[in-house]
């Protein structure tokens, strides 16, 4: 027999009774049932329960075992009688019955139970994650994220990608957030950085002639410690393909990550045909570029029934600015005045003067409008917004006025919180979409200037004419984000190929030629020799995973996570050099001067 | 039709003649044959050979076009005429008569060229990594090294592993190589370390109760350059399983690992069973721990014939000191005096005092020992030593003497010289072993004391018994190394899980428990809270893809390597750091001092 087992925890059956067995695995839980002793033994595949009568061999050994002891475990398979049966378990059926017990390694007293699960402080859990890790549910989660990788991995493969592998000590990227930087030992006084994506990488795969790439890539930033964001170090599933148009992208991922989704669902409705909203399409509806289409409210403008009206603030806005807007949030079966100024005072907690609203009722077999605002544009005002909204006795509407760009992410704020409140999400889903043709600049109202609004490798709509006439805030990109239920999930374009063209965006946002080689030398050197139209995108696996397994909080899907002060508490890192290496590195620590 | 392409530059057949069809790709080359152009169009997957004859809208065009232009091109598919077929080449039956080509992308005159791939200096390889990338060799070494990649997780996870990917920012590690430290940014003063492999995190992997680990895994090692290791970053193939004895390890990896070899062999042979060599009778047969089996010498304990023998060199060596032995290299075929001398020489110029030789001879019907050795020790002990070797008539052997442990890596270099000299060693397989019974611990000459021999993690043969009783130069770990051809391609061991036994072992190397606390505090904690029976095993994936593809350098299968100064001349990388962030990492660099 084996030295340490013949079957898993998880494996026996009915079929096994009468067999001599032998199991390894944590003692997951020790009850004494009137002098007979039960064993739940546990592995990374499930458990069994293990019987130590007074009359077995194994009795005297059962009895000094404790919580996550290490046993090996000789003895009979026995079927359970059939009030004892466990049908949760997949070897509910049986019992093992201990001939022989060997202690493989005795625990010494738990710093936090595994058992049962109990909230612990988080210090504790990540100190001693090797313990934490044994939780069910934490088990789970991990088991499944790889489980999610591999099929990410295999969709991609069937899908004619390749994985490719790029550097990790890389250069310093002067976009984006805060690098890792890496002292380099041979050259003192320089420094290699962590990538913060694969980025410029795979586009330089591309110009070398690779075709379809993916890579599940690790990627790097120095951020502060954000709830949504674990320190240091996150995984993307980073794609590049060329000779493509954005479409080719959208049709390639889309049902590689549908498939992806519905194998680790649970049954829960998965979109198939992802819609592709305009960036302008989306804010105009949901206020958002990552509307949670779960909840079934799509905003409309209403301000020609404000204009010139009997309720003077949206009037004398509207008359005042071209640019004011009146947007409705209509709220299905939230017409109560209680629901209305429950809306209200959320608003003003958040900052706002109010939310002002209609709700309809119906008396008299007549359907009218209630509140303030119904009251002051009066009768059929109210009806015409009721009629282009098509709402009816029970519902009500809420209204935003003001220039949207202003306004806009408050009203989906309110949009999400009207869906939420009045249960018109459906939770057991997962609605993606995709969104497209996202700004190419943004004004920057700090700096007095135009910035790009996302990624200076995309290629402008329009390419190198409308670069050169058009109003630079109207140019959309061949830019893309993946979202599903309110999460940007990936983001991607179709890249600017060409030298010229790139330079002709830099300049717009006042950079030079010059800085342009100094700070992209790499990449735009190579679009010089030979780039092939390309482009491609990068998934967020975190989230994803976080989506698929329910978690909230990304330390529930994370092996060996960082606390939110950026510290390993496992493995005591960071943790001060020794005196040598800083030599070794040419480096000083000048401690941070304190602030008075 | 697409905008870029209907048909990559390998699909087009005989049955697409007559077709309208579009494809994009690099100009690889273009011919002037008496004022048709003929243009072979690259991409990823092959070539296509196009023409554009002087009545075609295209010929303007195509005059135009320059290597490695990006180029889209719309034709007709026509079958070549037979003498022209092309049967090198998948689409050598057909070629397209260009109606309409598009310029994507111009280049520059090119640092490199791609087409006839010349030698060219590495630097400007290096920096103009994306032209080099295009080359067919290398573009081919790396496709191949995205598929071997492929089929080991493939097998991996068919024995029923999953792929945990473990942190990079990590505490940096007292043994071993040294470290590329990441300073903290929020904990002044405090480094992160890359990991040199996920040694640590793997094993706590099993004490958290996951059961069969396998990584992909990025690993760091701040070494000075060596030609046979690119500074930086290298992969290994991770594994790591709970509840095995070292047969489970070799029993597991030995048929994934063939089966990979297998499918990308070509043809060659692939051991299937691989011999499992102790360490002592390795050193003792071959002279190394990773012996090339391809080559068929083992060499052979002859000391008996010399004891007490007319050669009074040898004699007198082994009357002084029972240490000595002597050990015969047979070289079978090697039977003449200018090969012979061959060897001396080589020997010599290898730093020894010569390399004695016996040659034999068949004179008269009677095989008979030549050389001056053979008339030192006399007629009778010549033959005693040709019956012992089995050798013939036209074969030699070499002699080597003194104490194995000072001596032995000498012979192992004669064995391969004369394998390699005398054709004996068979280059087209791939021969594996197992070196097994590696000693636990070795004499440090410098230092005077015990250290050991390779990892200290290692499970002790013998367990707490050996360590205490024994002489610790005799114990042998539960340790093995994968050797192919002559490389050491993977390295393993049996864990010592057991806290007992770890703080022995580490005090018999003369460091205490306070020292294991400090320098292995996450392992040695976890140890105490039930630790499983553990072991693993890591594979060296550049070396394994190097033997796979035929390449002599490391860079001729990795993507984007540094230089041997340790730079990424692509990216520019490692350069200095900017005021701001240095001052944010409270770090200041110190010019080194000059040496005088």
């Amino acid at each position: 027999m084996h030295r340490y087992r013949s079957h898993t925890c998880a494996a026996l059956r009915k079929s096994d009774v009468g067999e001599t067995v032998r199991l390894s695995g944590w003692v997951h839980r020790v009850r004494d049932h009137g002098g007979v002793l039960f064993i739940d033994l546990r592995d990374h595949y499930g458990m069994t329960q293990v019987v130590a009568d007074p009359d077995s061999p194994a009795f005297k050994v059962a009895e000094t075992v404790r919580g996550e002891w290490v046993i090996r475990i000789d003895g009979v398979v026995k079927a359970r009688s059939d009030e004892t049966i466990n049908k949760q378990m997949a070897t509910g059926e049986i019992e093992l019955y201990a001939r022989e017990i060997e202690i493989l390694s005795a625990a010494k007293e738990l710093p936090l139970p595994v058992f049962g699960e109990p909230d612990y402080p988080e210090d504790v859990r990540l100190k001693y994650r090797f313990l934490d890790l044994r939780r069910e549910t934490l088990h789970k989660n991990i088991v499944r994220r790889t489980q999610i990788i591999a099929s990410m991995r295999s969709g991609m493969t069937s899908a004619g990608f390749a994985e490719y592998s790029t550097p990790i000590l890389t250069a310093s990227s002067p976009e984006g957030a805060r690098d890792f930087l890496v002292p380099s030992r041979i050259h003192p006084g320089q420094f290699f950085a962590l990538p913060q994506a694969p980025q410029q990488y795979k586009q330089l795969l591309m110009v070398a002639g690779f075709d379809r790439y993916f890579q599940i890539a690790p990627c790097f930033r120095d951020e502060d410690p954000r709830a949504d964001r674990l320190p240091g170090e996150f995984y993307q599933l980073d794609v590049e393909m060329s000779f493509v148009t954005q479409e080719d992208v959208w049709g390639t991922m889309e049902p590689m990550m549908t498939k992806v989704f519905e194998q680790f669902a649970e049954g829960k409705p998965v979109t198939k045909q992802w819609p592709r909203i305009p960036y302008d399409e989306a804010i105009r509806k949901y206020g958002s570029d990552k509307p949670d289409l779960r909840n079934p409210i799509e905003m409309q403008n209403v301000t020609e029934h404000f204009a010139g009206s009997g309720f003077k603030v949206f009037a004398n806005m509207i008359a005042s600015n071209p640019k004011v807007q009146v947007w409705a949030i209509p709220a299905k079966t939230g017409g109560s005045r209680a629901f209305c100024d429950r809306m209200n005072a959320w608003a003003q907690s958040a900052g706002q003067p109010g939310l002002g609203y209609i709700f309809w009722k119906e008396e008299d077999g007549k359907i009218g409008g209630s509140g303030p605002l119904a009251k002051n544009i009066g009768e059929e005002r109210t009806e015409a917004v009721r009629t282009q909204l098509g709402l009816e006795a029970g519902d009500a509407c809420f209204f935003v006025a003001g220039e949207p760009a202003k306004f806009y992410k408050f009203a989906g704020e309110a949009r999400t919180r009207v869906g939420e409140d009045l249960n018109l999400v459906d939770r057991d889903r997962f609605e993606f979409c995709w969104i497209v043709d996202f700004p190419f600049f943004e004004w920057n109202e700090e700096d007095k200037k135009i910035d790009f609004a996302h990624n200076p490798f995309s290629m402008p709509q329009g390419g190198l004419e409308a670069l050169e006439s058009q109003d630079p805030l109207t140019i959309k990109a061949f830019q893309y984000d993946a979202v599903c239920n309110g999460f940007e999930i990936a983001s991607g374009s179709i890249r600017n190929q060409s030298p010229e063209l790139m330079v002709k965006a830099f300049e717009l946002v006042g950079l030079s030629k010059a800085d342009v080689e100094e700070r992209f030398g790499g990449m735009y050197r190579a679009f010089q020799y030979g780039a092939p139209p390309h482009g491609g995108c990068a998934f967020g696996i975190d989230r994803i995973v976080m989506l698929l397994v329910g978690a909230k909080n990304l330390r529930e899907i994370t092996l060996f996570p960082m606390n939110q002060q950026a510290q390993d508490l496992l493995m005591n890192a960071p943790a001060p050099a020794m005196p040598k290496q800083l030599m070794e590195l040419s480096l000083r620590v000048i401690p941070p001067q304190k602030k008075d």
